[in-house]
């Protein structure tokens, strides 16, 4: 029977890729200017912040010093030092912005919180993280907080362990396939997909997911979550 | 009676002072072409640092963004491009620099690995302290591993109540009279000061540190926890 219920936080809890888009229009018309391909700037980016995720991590300091990196790149060193002082101007509005709630988040965990033990397990960078969970107002919902580098069937053993939950007891909620779905199924444990519009397109392949449900809203959980447990 | 003894990382088990202090050398060479006062450069560039701390934290990357922003500023926006690559690669040797471990450091902690419970409690960047303990080696030898995004009273009390240490039996060991002594005392804790000779000058009032030793060497810890004990 499910006891403990995690979520994760960006795209799940509260909007987290939108706030990387708006970042990115501001980057391909700042460099608009320069580069007559503007089409394959995004890909740039994207390749540049690959080849530097070994080094950085996830968060949104490493995304600006790669947002930088690629326009030196893209401009062959003709981007101006005003120009490089906008792009960190946009990764400090975007370690500023408002953390905005999903729809249904706070009602939803209310709901859940008298009858389960409730988690937060997020990824990414640990300032960056414990802004936003501070600045969400939902901090003292949880039993218990995790923040990692990576989410994968190491990671989630750990947290099982160190917190003495069996499996059978624990269900994931999140938005990506590879880190909150595949690795706990992989372990035994119960999960829930809620796919968010803008990053869906990126992670297709449900194959190798495990059993799992798909949601189309964090409001349906908790009679998912009933269903489940009187299977 | 002392059961856990916890250590810092940073310039306690491994040199990071002395990393930053080569980078902040090539940031001052880099910049002497532009300014006439190469003198203010460290100060300038630590007044930037003091202001993005509330929004980067602390760690490599937000000392990365704070250099470019201070070139941009000192140069009044004539600091190129290619440049400003510099400072980034500067950057990136530094996540991938060596982790250089202080003398004495694995014989002292394989000498209480089997007389006392080890902890690493490390404050900084989530993904560059993990690296960083991957890379030292030492990760087997500790019971728990903590990273904090600061150190302090409050951070300290929820350590102990989350491992359920009492603070008679909790020793901490560390460079940093701020973060490693002061909020352990205040808890009712042991603290054993190890000064590290680059970052001494910046900390040097010991006025409200509550009792603790001090220490020349790491190597001097475990006797230091037997007179302790036996006090």
């Amino acid at each position: 029977v499910i006891r403990v219920i995690a979520f994760d936080g960006d795209d799940t809890l509260w909007h987290n890729e939108t706030v990387f888009s708006l970042t990115q229009q501001r980057f391909r018309e700042l460099l608009g200017a320069h580069v007559k391909d503007a089409a394959h700037l995004d890909e740039r980016l994207h390749e540049r912040e690959t080849v530097n995720l070994a080094l950085f991590g996830y968060g949104i300091k490493g995304f600006t010093l790669s947002m930088i990196e690629t326009a030196i790149e893209v401009t062959g060193g003709a981007v101006s030092a005003r120009e490089i002082q906008l792009l960190i101007d946009a990764g400090k509005a975007m370690l500023q912005h408002p953390v905005e709630l999903l729809d249904g988040v706070p009602d939803t965990l209310e709901a859940l919180a008298p009858d389960y033990k409730l988690m937060l397990v997020t990824k990414g960078d640990l300032f960056d993280q414990e802004s936003k969970i501070a600045r969400s107002g939902l901090a003292g919902l949880f039993w218990r907080i995790e923040i990692l580098t990576e989410k994968d069937v190491g990671s989630y053993g750990r947290i099982l362990r160190r917190h003495r939950i069996a499996p059978g007891e624990f269900c994931m909620v999140g938005n990506s396939p590879r880190s909150d779905i595949a690795p706990v199924t992989a372990l035994g444990g119960s999960a829930i997909l809620i796919p968010y519009p803008l990053t869906w397109a990126h992670e297709a392949d449900h194959a190798e997911l495990g059993v799992h449900r798909v949601l189309g809203s964090i409001s349906q959980v908790p009679l998912a979550i009933q269903e489940m447990g009187s299977r």
